[in-house]
Formats: structure tokens, sequence, C-alpha cells
């Protein structure tokens, strides 16, 4: 059984599931969903239909798992319990502090109509998520430790680009490498904000704006800028978009405990993301997997990946599992 | 609910669950069982009764899991489908080669007799697992590297105690940084045997044995060493005592893929242990806790971590992760 897949919303996320689905055989892509005029939506290699949104309904049977590729800004909030009322649905919704809140949305509306709907998936929230679980459940006597970076953030580029006299800019979030190595170590250390991350800003300012004026707006801007320590780089257009199109990204999620009389045990999970967008979708589609086999079984409602057992992500046999990989 | 856990076999792994059950709330510790004479049994620090192993099938309505701490070579091939007739059951059988027959023999006597048990939980068999399989799943398009060590192997040094004139000693497995590094960097290379890990032996000699024989018949020992870069150091048994009492390990899973036209993603999830037992025994005491939920659920027979949602090792509820973990 090839599993149907649908993708709601075509951007840097959409195009990476659509890159995806590809590398696995299990699957196919049968329809892109988009706001945007449907003629206006080039695909990457997909010799597929490109839809309304509004017409989404219209697909019910068609399709078996829908991943939504939206922002949780705007987006998901409320596609998510909109879509997930009529498909089995997997989405990366990321604010962390409303994740609860739109858990019971989208359960509310996923449950009554039989549909599975795993939530918030990726690497953060996501597999690290299951890092930070696994550690603190394995090692209850510990602490666990989350670093960002090196990588571009999304949501400090666009409060960059907010800040009057920004013409454009790109900010990367940087572990401190001494910090990982305290936290490597074992010896538990209690870290600030300051401590564990640097930010770093590359800046075209707009014509007539005030380097000094601009790099003091953003350095001072609260919740985004004031409790790190921020360097701002001045660069041209050109250098903006020569050195700075790339989205790498990932991190580090360390559990440091002892167990015994002292013992200290390390368990440390990190990625190295060539570009974050891609491997994000790349998650999703092996979750959408998942979906699909939760639904089959009558597990639905709404889900996240603290409820989906290793195995379902993966296209081969418990058999072939127990045999080639335990 | 207190889960009430029993353990099977004191040794090591034995001593290591019964300091890890002292870790977790929700867990008492409330018997261990013996084949040797329980009288001769010291416990850690438990004021619970030892019994004999005989005598187990008395206790059926008193343990809610069975931790099997057993060896996988004589006893867990006995001790698991007969104990997971009558418990559910965790234990850590490592023996890879036979883990499928030995997961038909657990599942035909726990299935039907309504018991859960989950067989080769710990860190390999175990959380190795569980990443190779989240690895090969979100990047289909890539390779797995697995790398042990820095640590004492325990087969290892058994093989190295039986070579004639051998009086004691321990062996090391060591990741080769080299070829740790050239998978770091995404360039999937083709690894022999002999380019991953050397092997660092200290062996404390018989008297009269000649110390050159003995290392040529480490060395070119079949399957142990022969394809191995093999050190052997002769020590004092003094020093073999003073300095090789630790049981450190842990090791380095590795998948490193492409997304998209060629983006290199890098998963790496390391283990830097102070302890190999006390560690591996806190991996199986947290699976104690799934196993006894999922029975509850009446999910029975055998089950390995693949089939583990990861939330169920975790004392606190769904809401609690979702809102401080996810």
């Amino acid at each position: 059984m090839t599993i149907r897949v649908g993708i709601a919303g075509y951007g840097n996320l959409g195009r990476g599931v659509e890159s995806a689905i590809g590398q696995n055989e299990d699957m196919k892509l049968v329809g892109v969903f988009t706001r945007r005029n449907p003629e206006d939506v080039q695909l990457l290699n997909s010799d597929v239909p490109v839809h309304k949104m509004d017409d989404i309904e219209q697909f019910t049977d068609k399709i078996d798992v829908l991943i939504l590729c939206g922002g949780s800004k705007n987006d998901l909030p409320e596609q998510g319990p909109a879509l997930s009322a009529m498909f089995n649905t997997i989405d990366s919704f990321d604010t962390h502090a409303n994740i609860p809140d739109y858990y019971e949305a989208v359960n509310a509306s996923a449950k009554p109509n039989g549909k599975t709907a795993i939530i918030s998936v990726g690497w953060d929230p996501g597999l690290f998520s299951l890092n930070r679980l696994y550690g603190e459940a394995i090692l209850p006597q510990g602490a666990t430790y989350t670093f960002w970076g090196k990588g571009l953030s999304q949501g400090h580029s666009d409060a960059v680009r907010r800040v009057p006299g920004v013409k454009g800019g790109v900010q990367y979030t940087i572990p401190n490498p001494e910090a990982v190595d305290r936290v490597r170590s074992g010896s538990l250390p209690e870290l600030t904000t300051r401590e564990k991350h640097t930010r770093e800003c590359y800046v075209v300012l707009e014509e007539g704006a005030v380097a000094t004026e601009v790099e003091q707006a953003i350095v001072t801007m609260p919740n985004y800028f004031t409790d790190y320590d921020t360097t701002v780089n001045f660069i041209t257009e050109e250098e903006l978009k020569r050195d700075h199109a790339a989205m790498p990204h990932g991190g580090f999620v360390i559990r440091s405990g002892e167990t015994g009389e002292g013992n200290p045990q390390v368990i440390e999970y990190s990625l190295k993301l060539g570009s974050n967008p891609e491997f994000t979708s790349s998650v999703l589609v092996a979750y959408a997997r998942a979906a699909y086999r939760l639904n089959k079984q009558g597990e639905i409602g709404a889900k996240t990946v603290f409820d989906i057992a290793p195995g379902l992500l993966s296209p081969k046999s418990g058999a072939a599992l127990r045999k080639e990989m335990l």
C-alpha cells in the first residue's frame, strides 16, 4: 500500500516535504494545496496538481495524510483544527508556550472525526523533545541542557528586519563552546541565558540609516537580544544574498546525571543540519507514516512525538527491525 | 500507584537496578531472587527480602514487573521464556544475532499468559538501536555508523582471560578518533573494522608465562582480535585492581544523510558512561514503568524498545510532558 500524501502550504517546508517524499518508496505525493493562485506555484520536480486551499475538502478520500506546512504564528492555529477534522495530519507547530492549547484544539477536532493528528513534529519541538524525555526518564537525577546552533533563527532574523533602517538581514544563534564543554564534562553547571548562547547579526542598511543607531536598537531589543551578547555586522545586499542564503541549523540536547554512588553519566544528542527546513520536512514525512498506521489501528485524536512508538516511523516490519537494527 | 518491582539475579546489573529504583519515586523494590544461597546475598541499601529463585512462582501477585538481571549467554535464554509466563518482565538480552529467536520464545510464553515482556533493553541493544532506527527513518538516503567506547568490553575481557598464561586482565574498545571525525564531516566514508576501533588489553601474567607468547595468542585470536589493531600491556595484579576496576563505556551512533539537492544532515547520539552496568540498569528501570502501563492497557506479548512510545517511560502525565518538555 502506497501512502498518499498531500501538502498544505508550499513554502520552504512544503518544498522540503516534496523532496523528502521522493526518498520514501512507500509514499507518493498526490497534491499540493495553496492559498496563492495555483498557477503561480512551481513545484520542484513533482508532476502533481496544485489546488486551491479552498477546494481541499473535495480530496478527503484521495489523501491518507496531509502535511501542514504553514507557519505557527498565523497559519496553523486556524488550519490545524480545521484540517484535522477532515484529514490525518502532521504539523510542526512550534510556539512552545501554546502547545497545550493547540493540542486540545486539534484533539477536539480530530477525535470526533476519527482522524489522527500528530502535532509539533520536527526537531525542536520534536527530536530534541524526545531526547529531553528519554534523558530525564533514564537519569532522573541530573539536569538537561538544550543548546541551539550554530544556525539561522527565523524569528530573530524577522525581529532584526523589523528595526527601522534595516533593509535586510539574518541572525545566527551560536552556542557558547565553553558552556557546552562544561556541560559535557558532567559538572552540572548552572548557566545563565547569556552564558549559553551568543547572537550574530548580518545587516544591510537602508540608504541614509545610521549604523550605530541600528546596532543599538538591535542589541537592546527586549526578549530577543537584550539578554545576550550580540554582535552586529553590516554587509552589502550582494553579500547577504551570496553568503547568507543557506539555512543551516542544529544544536545539542545533553542530559547529565548520576547513578549509584556518584557515577557520572552523560547522554548527548546533536544535529548538524545543512538545511533546517529540509530536515524538519524529513521528520514530518517519517511521522506521516506513523499517522497513517495509527489511524488504521483506530488510534485517533491529537498525538505528539511522545505518543509514537519508534517502530511506526520505519517502512520496515517489526521482524526486520528486530533482525537488522536492534 | 507504586509499581512493585522484583529483581531476578543479583550481580552488577541487579545492584544497578536496586540503586536506580531508589531514584524513581513511583517504584519500589519488593524482593530479590537469586540462585545462590539467599543468606549469602548482601543488598546495597535495600531492606527487602532475598528469596530463592526456585520460590519465585509464589510471588506472582506481589510483583508488577520483574527485571531479569541474568546474562545473555547462560541465564536469559532459559529465564526469559520461563519468567515471562508468570510476570511482566524486562531484560537486557544482548546477543544480537539471536534476538529474533529469543523474541519468538518470549512472545510465545508471555502472550498466552497475558504478560508484557520488553526484551533487549539497555543501550546496545536499546538506546543505540532506537537511534539507528530514528536516523534511518528520518534520513533514508545515508549511512549509519555505530562506534563503541572508550569502554571496557566484558566479552573481550573474558576472551583475554581464557588465554593460557593470563591470570587476569581487561580489554578496552576504543573508537578511532579519525574515523569518527570522517563520519561527522558527512563524507559517508566506507570504513573497515580495523579502521573503526582499536583494542587495548591490560594483562596480569601467571607465574612463568611468557609475555610474547601471551601477546601473540591475544592479538591473533579469531573473531575477537585478529581484525583489529590490538595493543597488550602487562601490569601487576595490584595495578589491575587499582586502575581497572571501574566499568566505563559509551559510544556513538551517527546517521549521516542528504536531503534535497545534496544538503548534508548529520544526527549524532553519544553516551559517556561512568558505569556501564548502572546505566543499563537505569534504562531497564525506565522501561519497567512502560511494561507496567502497557500491561494495564492490555498490550501483551514480547516487545522491544521499538514498540514503546517514549511517553510511557516518564512518570509525568501526557499533559505535563507536552507542557514541560515538548
